[in-house]
Order: structure tokens, then C-alpha cells, then sequence
């Protein structure tokens, strides 16, 4: 009977793939989330958060990677047979809100969202299947104004949340000098082309001969799986590595080598010269080549993007899992997309935009440090006679009416341990003591933890010897001490 | 051909129940977001985002006024056969979270939570089927003193986020003492206890004569349907009434009132000490009856509270959608629920906490005037020659690096009537204009778009008869005249 029971109760875990965040993982986040929106707010860009369901069909198919309707998306079927999903990103619902209240929104529409997204692909390591984005897009401006706009926003907003100039670059492209030189090549099949993204896309992973192979006949991949190529010609794919590393030491440069490679397509020149815009018009607001750079080995896998495309990567060094150094890479991309409102209304509406990867940004501030989480919790007051709990609460009250954030101990009295303990496990900075001989006295004891913790780790620290921590104090000296240790650990 | 094209585009609507939000609707909510969890975190209570995503058996059926499983959820199933869905509440994850890693987590854990919640159910007026929810609950304690701190808590979180001492009232009860009453009058049967719970947690929609007819035959309902009774005698339902109104000018006639009722029993005369006891602790921390009050007419709905329950009432009247006076409502409720954990370990975890309906404090809060969104949009830098955009951009980074939100018109400038339309729409402060003669001469002209709708509004006011609109200033005095245009409408 009893092991029946015991079966029938359900399973207290996390649903595969998902985790769930506790504490400071979840301020740091919302804290680093607040400084990327002030920055978007202060380019005028307003708020938005739409619901996170949305019906199949809004959503449409545009998860790269993925061949089949429905594939990589959470979705189900109601009771009045409409097919609902939860969204994957946060531009496909910007299309469906821009298409729906494209009469009362203003033009342009310039707006930021910030929450979860849901794929329902195979989680890796540090990849979930619920995560953070945080967009800002523009709908309504075929300006490429706009989008040189989106990538200083891009490099203030990491310079904002504490990524130093010089320790992330802005790479910006165009997907029409690309078109341009498939033109030339008169490579014109969309599935043929989006083949060719998909490869181009992996050029920072396997390299240029990688590249080479996976363009034409395929290549044995670190698995020992056959992963069969696009099926160009060697002379072919020669030209597409040739344009992918084409960044010269110069814009000149760049853009010449980008010429000689486009041929005589009109698309490719159209292309060109927006690239030559955008790098004008980052010299003109002060964003050099050392935060914002034109760099063709960048394309976005998405099949959408019609223009500019562009992604933001962290330089510096971090050592990966098998302990090899490499460069952190990319937190943030986006691009211009010109179709996914027509997709509903039938009529193109340009549209520009970039997205954060919200984990990972707030990985890489881990790893430089440049985040501080004070993980300090509150000061902890303890319970030495059970009946006066209401004695207890006034101490809280005027610790936190003082700006403390502070409780009182709410477990089992019982063993004085076992309160320490708590405040140990909370990361609490003091414990308060008051027993019937302290309030009869007039005073209080206050414990010091984190000293407590470096006296116990290192107990002959010069620095700390001359300092107890355990001590009593008057009563009405109480938030005054408190307040001294806490600035000590600021 | 084109027709069948326009019938395959898929449509442009937010999901039956659903709805987005715009700008101020989400900053202002974020704000007191803010506000919420400024108060939970000075209490100590930690934050704790669990996934969106529950197995379907980790969330259970606790919905009240449901009865099938899966009903009132969003739930489907994956390839691999496991049933998911979209977290109800956030109670349920927390009791899951807490099973899940009990022996990492401090005991007591006290974590507060925020974000959406998902219920599939008929939306009404101002109920949708995502919906926010901001809770603080204290797992591992059995203290009566954690209910008291919740209720105090959630007094103080009123108040910080703007609603004044009188205008709300937190009702605390007992359910111990509904069960006494219940088991002195021989009504064991869950369901039949059940069923007593919801009806009488209609008691402030339908009244007391509504109440007794629906604890004992039925009654019709506005509608003209009749709606079963739960079939008590006309004492037995007399019992239950004199329960809910049993409130007496002061904490002794209540407590007495309700001994009267619950005659032997011994869950019931403990549920009085629990009740005597949280009242003496609402005293010693100076939460007078004008902010917790002990009311036995609040019960809650839901089935799993085993103690105390507390709800928090908005006191001040508005006019309801049909024009009539009535009290703003509930905002918020809670309780203790012991057996939630059970499930999952098959031990028993003491457990207390309280919900914020944000939408609905929300909505309170505009009600009261007590949210300012400034509404303000961006300065907005208009576009006189096109050719100049690097020069524009230059400005709006000189209002941006001066803390003014701003940006440049990016829509197709050729129509300068549409860019100052726009600004309106955006509702900017102000708009920059700087064309050919401006900068020759050094100088920007600025129109004070606030000021001039006032001024078209009610041209002879005097207060502003003698401030032009649109003036020219010395290019170097921009941000110091726009700086003054914001003042003036801070």
C-alpha cells in the first residue's frame, strides 16, 4: 500500500531542458536587464511585451536549422482546434503586433522587449530551452540610418552594462553584397542560397578550408560523421571564402575587395554602398573601427535578413570546457528585415533590429567580474525565548525602517545552532542575540559573520586580530553597529 | 491567384484572451514590480525564477471551481510522451522547486517570485489568460509569527507602492476554525467540505441570504439559472452564516463569538489561539486594526489551505462598468498550506505565503492617481536635408550623453509635417529643427510641443500667452533650453 503510494506521487523536477534561477542569478539578470533598457529607452526606443503565447500560424517558420513546420517551437492544439505556441524569439510576435495595430502605432515604430523565448530544440551545455532575449527594432524606416543607429545602440548598451571598449567588437555586413556575388555566380535557387547561408553562417567555427569542404563536396566532422557539402564547384566556393574574408586593413580596402567580387550586380553595388553609408555614419557619431567594424566574414544564418546584418562578439579570452582558450564570441545579432510584416499584410514594411542573448551577456560579465552581486543576506535576528517573538519583530522593524533588510529567525528555536547556521546559509553579515540577560541589561549581542568566517579561515590575519565577532552593545547603539558592519562589507 | 495568396497569409491577432502591452502599460508595471520587491527583499526573502514550463504532474489540480485534471491549464504533449504545461500559479512551482532541492535550500526558505501566469479558462472584462503574479512565501516554518510577517509584509508592500493607510484592510481568518465549526456540526466529507469552502468564498458577491440559500437548496442566479445548493439543513447553514459574520467590534467579541461555534472541537479552538495569538502579534508591530483586522467572512476558495488565510481588500469605492459605486475589491490573498510539499516527498512541509494580483493593484493604483508615467517620449531631432543625418545623429548623442531621451526622425523625411506628426504621436517634449540657415547663422530653433498643444487647446490662457511655442536659440544652449522645456513638465 505504501509503496503504491509512494509511486503515485509525482516527480519533483525541473521538465528536461529548462532550469530554474535562484537568487542572485535572478537580480544580477533583472539589474543587467535595467541597464541595457535605460540605454534603449534613452535612444527613444519604447516598451513592448506582448503575450507569450502566440496562435501557430503568426509565428510562422523562421528558426534556421529547422526544415519542418512546427519543429524547434512548444505547440498545441485547443479544444476549438486552433493550433497556440509559446514564441521563439521576439521579432515574429513584433511582426504580428505591427500588423495588427500598424493603423494606431506611430511611424516609425521604434520598439525594445525584454522576457522569455521557448525553442523546443536539444538543450547543450549552458543552452536551455527556455532563455532571456532583450530586442530593439525599428519597423517603418527603410533608412540605413536606421540600422547604423542599432549597432551604436548595440555598442553603448555593452559599454553600458560594463563591457570595456576593446573588449567586444560590432561586426556589421549586407546580405545583398552576398546576393550579389551569388548573382555573379548566377547562383540564384532560395533553397540553394539559404544552404549557402546555413554553411557561411559556421565560418567562425570550422575555418576557411572547413568552409571550403562544406561548400562543395561536404566534410568528416569532429564526430567522424559525413556532413555533405552544398555541391558548389571548387572555383565557386573559392569566390564565397574570397568575399567571407575580404575585411581589409581599411573600409577602402574592404569595400574594393568586395567590388571585385560582385561583378556587374546591381543588387551587390546596392549593397556596397550602404556598407559604405553605415561606415560613414559610424565615423561621424565617434564610433571607430575598435567598436563598430564592416566585416564580410559575418551573415547571420537567418534566411529573413534583406540588408545589413550584424553581430556583436566579446574578445576576450575565456578557457572553454576542455580547458582550450578561445575567444568569448557572440552575444548579440540582428540585421534589417524587409518581410515579416508583408507576410500578413501583403504590403513590405522595412523593418531593422538587433537582439541580446541575455544569458550569455550576463555569463560574460561573470567571467570579467563585472558583476557584484553583494550576495549579502539579510541580517538575521535570532529567537532565544520562543514567547517573545513579538520582541523579536520590533528589533526586525527597526533595523529595516532604518533601510536593513533584515528577518527573524522563523524556524524551529529550538537548537541556537541551527539559527547560526541559517544566517550562515543565507549569507547573513550579523546575527542579533538578545537573551533575558542582554534585555535586562539593555543591551544586545551582535555576531559579525562574515568576520566570524574570515577568522575561522584564516585565524591569524593580522588585520582582523583586534577584532571580536561576537560583541555586545548598548540596545540603542544596535542599528549604528549593524549599519558599521555592513559598510565594512560594501 | 492573388486572392489565394491573400487567404493563406496568416492573420495578424493576439490569441482569444490574450493581449500586449504598450510602453507605459509595461513600465509602469515594472515600476511597481519594483516597488513590491523592494519590501519582500527587505524582509529577507529571496528571489526564485522557475521555468514557465512544469510537467503536468508536478503541477497537480489545484485550481478551485475546476474538476477534471487539465481543465483551467495549458498543457500538451511531447514526442518523447511526457505531458508539459504552463504554470497556473507560482505556488505550485515553489512546492516543486522546494521537494526538488530541499537539502541545498535554507531552512526556512523564504523566496518571492514574479512573472506570468497562464490559465485557460473564459476571459472577462480585465481577465485575460496570462496574467501577472508577484508572491512571497516562507516553506519549513510552522510559527504562526511567519503568517503574522506575511500579513505585515503585505500591509507595508501596499503602502510602498502607494496605497494609503485606510484605503485597504487585510482580513486574516483561520480555517481551522471553519473546520471546528464544520466538525461540530458532523460534516467530515472532504467534498461536502469542499464544496461549503467555495460557496462561501461568494459571500461578498452574493450576501448572506445569497449564502444561505446556496449552502442549502440553491438559488437563482442573475441570469435566471439555477444553481444547486450544497443541501445543508436551514440550522446547519444558519451555523455557517453566523461563522462568516461572527466579526465583532473588537478582537475579544470575534474570538468569543466564534468559541460559541465551534463547541468541542479541537481543531477549531486551535485555530482560535492561532488567531488570538497573530493578533497580539499585528499589535506588538504597531499594524492596528485599521491595517489587519481578524475577519472570519474571508475563507478563499482554494482547497489546499490547512490555517491561517488572509486576503487584502481595497477599501475605497469606484464606479463599476455599470456605473454604479462599489469597493475596489481583493487585490491579493493568501494563506498557509502545509500539505502542498507532501506530495511530491510524502512528508509534511509547513508553509505560508500571499499572491499579488499585480494587474488588479495595478489598475488600483491609476484608479488613485497614484502613478505618474510622465508619458513623455523622446526629444525628437528632425530631418531638414537628408544628405546631413550624420549631423542630426550628432545631435541627438550631444541630448543623450546630457541624459535627455531623444532620437532622430528616421522615417522618409520629405513630408515635415509627418516628423512633427510623429513627435505628437510619440508624445515628445519637444522637437529640434536645424536646417541651412540655422546652421550658417549657429543657431537651432526648438518647438515646445507640449506648450503648443496647450496652447491650441485654450489659446487665451494666460499663464501662457507670453511663451512663443517655437523660438530660436544659440546652437550651444540646446540641451540647456531643452533641460528647461523637460522641468517645466516634470
Amino acid at each position: 500500500m505504501a509503496k503504491d503510494k509512494k509511486q503515485n506521487r509525482p516527480k519533483a523536477i525541473t521538465p528536461k531542458g529548462f532550469r530554474d534561477y535562484f537568487g542572485s542569478e535572478v537580480t544580477e539578470r533583472n539589474q543587467m536587464l535595467q541597464k541595457i533598457v535605460e540605454i534603449y529607452e534613452s535612444y527613444g526606443f519604447e516598451a513592448l511585451e506582448s503575450s507569450a503565447v502566440e496562435t501557430l500560424e503568426a509565428l510562422g517558420k523562421f528558426l534556421p536549422d529547422v526544415d519542418q513546420p512546427n519543429e524547434g517551437v512548444f505547440a498545441w492544439q485547443e479544444d476549438d482546434q486552433d493550433w497556440l505556441a509559446l514564441r521563439y524569439d521576439l521579432t515574429a510576435p513584433l511582426a504580428r503586433v505591427y500588423a495588427q495595430y500598424r493603423n494606431d502605432l506611430p511611424v516609425p515604430y521604434r520598439r525594445y522587449s525584454m522576457g522569455p523565448v521557448w525553442r523546443n530544440e536539444k538543450p547543450g551545455p549552458g543552452r536551455f530551452k527556455q532563455f532571456y532575449q532583450c530586442d530593439a527594432d525599428t519597423v517603418g524606416s527603410a533608412s540605413i540610418a536606421a540600422d547604423s543607429e542599432i549597432c551604436m545602440l548595440l555598442s553603448d548598451t555593452l559599454q553600458n552594462v560594463g563591457i570595456s571598449e576593446g573588449d567586444y567588437i560590432i561586426k556589421a555586413n549586407n546580405r545583398k553584397v552576398l546576393n550579389g556575388v551569388l548573382e555573379s555566380m548566377n547562383i540564384q535557387e532560395t533553397p540553394k542560397r539559404d544552404a549557402i547561408l546555413r554553411t557561411v553562417d559556421k565560418f567562425d567555427k570550422v575555418g576557411e578550408n572547413g568552409i571550403r569542404q562544406l561548400l562543395g563536396k561536404g566534410r568528416l566532422d569532429a564526430s567522424g560523421a559525413y556532413i555533405d557539402g552544398v555541391g558548389l564547384s571548387d572555383n565557386e566556393a573559392d569566390i564565397v571564402v574570397a568575399f567571407l574574408t575580404s575585411k581589409g586593413s581599411d573600409i577602402e580596402t574592404t569595400l574594393n575587395n568586395l567590388k571585385n567580387l560582385i561583378g556587374s550586380s546591381e543588387i551587390g553595388l546596392e549593397g556596397i554602398n550602404e556598407l559604405e553609408t553605415m561606415a560613414e555614419l559610424f565615423v561621424a557619431g565617434g564610433y571607430g573601427s575598435s567598436k563598430i567594424s564592416i566585416d564580410p566574414s559575418v551573415v547571420r544564418g537567418l534566411g529573413y535578413y534583406t540588408g545589413p546584418v550584424f553581430e556583436a562578439e566579446l574578445t576576450f579570452e575565456i578557457f572553454d570546457e576542455k580547458g582550450r582558450k578561445r575567444q568569448f564570441g557572440s552575444v548579440s545579432g540582428g540585421g534589417r528585415y524587409d518581410d515579416l510584416v508583408k507576410r500578413f499584410t501583403g504590403q513590405a514594411v522595412p523593418a531593422t533590429g538587433v537582439s541580446i542573448g541575455v544569458d550569455r551577456l550576463l555569463a560574460a560579465l561573470k567571467e570579467k567580474g563585472r558583476i557584484q552581486a553583494s550576495g549579502l543576506g539579510p541580517v538575521v535576528v535570532t529567537v532565544m525565548d520562543r514567547d517573545r517573538i513579538s520582541d523579536y519583530q520590533k528589533i526586525v522593524a527597526e533595523l529595516r525602517n532604518s533601510g536593513i533588510r533584515s528577518e527573524v529567525y522563523l524556524g524551529n528555536p529550538k537548537n541556537f545552532g541551527n539559527q547560526l547556521k541559517y544566517a550562515d546559509n543565507r549569507g547573513s553579515p550579523a546575527a542579533v542575540i538578545e537573551g533575558t540577560e542582554e534585555r535586562e541589561s539593555g543591551t544586545i549581542q551582535i555576531k559579525d559573520l562574515i568576520l566570524g568566517k574570515k577568522l575561522s579561515e584564516a585565524a591569524t590575519l593580522e588585520e582582523w586580530k583586534d577584532r571580536p565577532s561576537q560583541f555586545t552593545v548598548p540596545r540603542d547603539e544596535l542599528v549604528k553597529k549593524i549599519r558599521e558592519i555592513l559598510s565594512a562589507y560594501k
